[in-house]
């Protein structure tokens, strides 16, 4: 209770305040569109007074990736050690449910991933090695899923485990560009019902 | 011979120089992060001089965007009315290897088409279009190959031409991101001998 209240909470308020200003622009306008003033305008502050929080914007996009990464972190450890194609399934479709839900965020991904495909970006080194990381961890389950039958295996674990980041990235862009014109979750759903369909069927 | 020399021959090349400096700013930064400036110091030029060629930034952007369709409408034409599926297949590997051939084009694309998903951002309706435009043209000639049993059809027409403008785009992206990391090509030919297998072996 007493972290409600005072010095503390307050600088706690601010801090969370600005990385979700920090987040809106850069999915609108990107991390180099966006001057640290527009943040701090944005929350009704001087970039003096912001500076008592985040030194520069650099230290906003460290703070706004950190944030994003949240939620997938929490969806990662809710895939079991042997996900069955099931627990594939239900993840991905679960990443679509909260990018529909918050569009917002969908955006940042979209906008933050493209622009540091630059080398001198920030955030640079950051989804080079995110993007590892998960192809890493998509091939794993679908070695394990292809072991038991589940998953044709035509395709290797590796090259499906890029391709299902690259439908979801690539959908998602036409998604964010044409909404009415784009269904999202039945074009994933579609995919994963026919490339990563039972090796029986394949 | 007479309009490589004179003022319409200067105007054209600093145009060309102008446009190809552009892209290459937009490529790296976004549209959002280059200022008219930043391109007009590239051209070793001031800003008050390249007014005289471009107006402003929206219109180097709107230079640039015809410049870079120009290959691709060349492509499309390329594609025959009735494509079969090695047409199909051929006309997404020539796009590939120009991609690979000029990560810079590649690059230009990826940041223009994730800073377009924003409504306000001077391009969107030209993405927009630009997607809407593929995805017909794709959704047809998959229509065609289907009904000549080319393509399995467990996956509608429409829903064949997102999911491969998807892995294009998404493959890109993560390609830029980890050159090293990612074979685009053969993860492209991988998902087009599997999800656009002919019905025999569906």
């Amino acid at each position: 209770m007493s972290t409600s209240r005072g010095p503390y909470a307050k600088s706690a308020r601010v801090r969370a305040a600005a990385i979700e200003a920090a987040a809106e622009l850069f999915g609108t306008t990107g991390y180099r569109g966006a001057t640290f003033k527009d943040v701090a305008t944005k929350l009704g502050m001087t970039a003096a007074g912001l500076t008592y929080y985040f030194p520069d914007k650099d230290a906003l996009l460290a703070a706004v990736l950190q944030e994003r990464d949240r939620p997938a972190l929490d969806q990662d450890t809710a895939i079991p050690p042997s996900p069955s194609r099931a627990d594939i399934t239900d993840h991905v479709m679960r990443i679509l449910d909260q990018n529909v839900a918050h569009p917002g965020l969908a955006e940042l991904h979209c906008v933050l991933s493209a622009e540091a495909t630059s080398a001198e970006h920030p955030a640079h080194e950051h989804f080079r090695e995110r993007y590892r990381r998960a192809r890493n961890l998509l091939t794993e389950a679908f070695e394990t899923a292809q072991a038991r039958g589940e998953i044709r295996s035509s395709v290797s674990p590796g090259t499906l485990a890029t391709l299902l980041l690259s439908v979801l990235d690539g959908v998602q862009l036409q998604w964010l560009l044409d909404p009415e014109g784009v269904d999202m979750q039945a074009t994933v759903r579609a995919f994963i019902a026919d490339l990563l369909a039972p090796s029986e069927s394949a």
